[in-house]
């Protein structure tokens, strides 16, 4: 039975190492963990006492006795919650991660965190990494990737649209690539003009510094609104460079009300549409579309270990990380 | 040139009756008013000094040299702030209700409110009124019936979906009524018992009272949520019996924010969805679906008159109105 190393929060927010046992199952695979991306969501349960990370890139080790899709030596990765029970309506229907039995962050039992050495999972939930894409880029990919992916697949966003990104970091930086890759114009938002250049690399097509703005003009309107911030924008702000039937994307996660003035909802017939990593066709999708684009992370690296962990969330939570921090497996 | 009267709200909320005079355009039509509806929305309007009125029904009486889509004698009806343009990208593909240029209550300057004599309407914003609607029942159709058609049919309902309807009035009497013969499970949330029996016979499979209620037990959960009534629900005790991926529409107008807990809109992706009445092709298939399913209004009559729509006024402020509001144009 494998034995192997997580990395877990605890109470005080220090990281800690444990150890643990886990069969692989018939239809399960035990993957030797190479690299794991840091995840915004990750901050909110360091202090919560469980093997932490959910953005996984590692090599197939050992395959369960009716494992078929995968071989020994295979690149994969693996996200969030994606432990659905494959049988209701909601996984029948392509929206397995909208199923009620999957685990919302289910890393509780240790063993499929992806800061660690090894995690044990059912081969359903595993991803083929593309061959052109290096696991370390891979690995922020299966959160934050999957997530701006998902939102911008899941409602009709079309090559036509205007898609407006509040943020550049570790979710905008991505939004910014893969939008600009689907032919959207693509409107910046961020505090500041630090990251403008960037952003324009990546494929914006303007950038706007709101920090201290009391009205916004951009022109032609928006069609869709990415929210990556961690904090909830000044929707007064947003709400007068919005068309009429653009969809707003809250991406973060917070522990706050949602709270919109009301009437402009109506008036603009605006969609609020909460959006959660993809499903797994959407997922491979995804991988797909970033190998072919050629589309890449932009990653800062550190050691796999109690300290390296430390460092990249210290990093993360200073503002500083440009834009995702992957930790990495020492050979 | 046709001169007519209508009637408008005054600062001190009493009904006033104006004349007016409108030339007929060659693409217009005067319209001699049979029916108005009273809708929530015209409270809004009361004491804005401007014509009321924006549920119409009645006999084309004269058409401009252009107009061949009609004739006199024809049994027209029209709705709420359909003088879009026709030539945006909104009213080009078939969003037209979402064209910068509408007036929103256009109604300032007399010449087409549903409460008077007369309106002159251009023909593109005319409805024909099948001939099995009687005109007092097509009238509330034009607004209410169109604003909870439109939300149904805009965002995907399926006849397998169940549907929650929030409040047994003027709009929720015509949901129920239009989401039941779409094939749905209605499941009506009133404050009492009071209305049960209705809303029964009307096509709902379920009733729940929730005055003083913390909790729901509905069995299984809901797909769509249609909030008819003026104040906003309590979100959190409905959040609790929404499905992952259900829809949420707000239909009433309100001044204060939108205010509903953060974190379940991400984690059953949820969809915050503003519904504004009809296009003009939901609104056609709305009167077909209406006539061809014998959907009905419940209504009650008042006198087209300053004293009429007074009481008609009174009745729906006190919240004693089963369930719209008719003002007959007498003989």
């Amino acid at each position: 039975m494998p034995s192997f190393t997580v990395y877990k929060g605890t109470k005080e927010g220090k990281i800690v190492s444990a150890q643990t046992t886990r069969e692989v199952g018939a239809n399960e695979v035990l993957v030797k963990i190479t690299h794991s991306g840091l995840c915004g969501t990750d901050l909110h349960y360091k202090t919560a006492g469980i093997a932490l990370g959910h953005e996984g890139a590692g090599i197939v080790a050992e395959l369960g006795a009716a494992v078929t899709s995968f071989q020994k030596g295979d690149s994969v990765g693996w996200g969030y919650q994606h432990n659905s029970c494959l049988a209701c309506k909601k996984c029948l229907t392509g929206h397995e991660t909208l199923c009620a039995k999957r685990a919302m962050y289910g890393y509780a039992d240790f063993d499929q965190a992806s800061m660690g050495t090894y995690a044990v999972w059912s081969a359903n939930f595993l991803f083929a990494i593309p061959a052109s894409i290096d696991r370390k880029f891979a690995a922020p990919l299966m959160c934050g990737g999957a997530t701006v992916f998902s939102a911008l697949q899941s409602s009709g966003c079309k090559p036509t649209d205007r898609v407006g990104v509040i943020g550049v970091g570790g979710l905008g930086h991505l939004a910014i690539q893969f939008a600009a890759k689907m032919g959207c114009e693509i409107v910046v938002f961020s505090g500041t003009e630090s990251k403008k250049d960037e952003a324009m690399r990546l494929g914006a097509s303007e950038f706007y510094a709101v920090k201290g703005k009391e009205t916004l003009d951009i022109g032609r309107g928006i069609d869709h609104l990415l929210v990556t911030t961690s904090a909830q924008p000044d929707w007064k702000l947003y709400l007068s460079v919005l068309n009429s039937a653009a969809v707003i994307y809250p991406l973060s996660v917070a522990s706050d009300d949602f709270v919109m003035p009301y009437m402009p909802i109506i008036e603009k017939e605006l969609r609020i549409q909460g959006s959660l990593v993809a499903a797994r066709q959407v997922h491979r999708d995804m991988l797909t579309f970033a190998a072919h684009h050629k589309i890449q992370p932009m990653i800062e690296e550190f050691e796999m270990s109690e300290e390296g962990i430390e460092q990249a969330i210290a990093k993360l939570e200073s503002g500083g990380m440009r834009y995702r921090g992957v930790l990495v497996v020492k050979e």
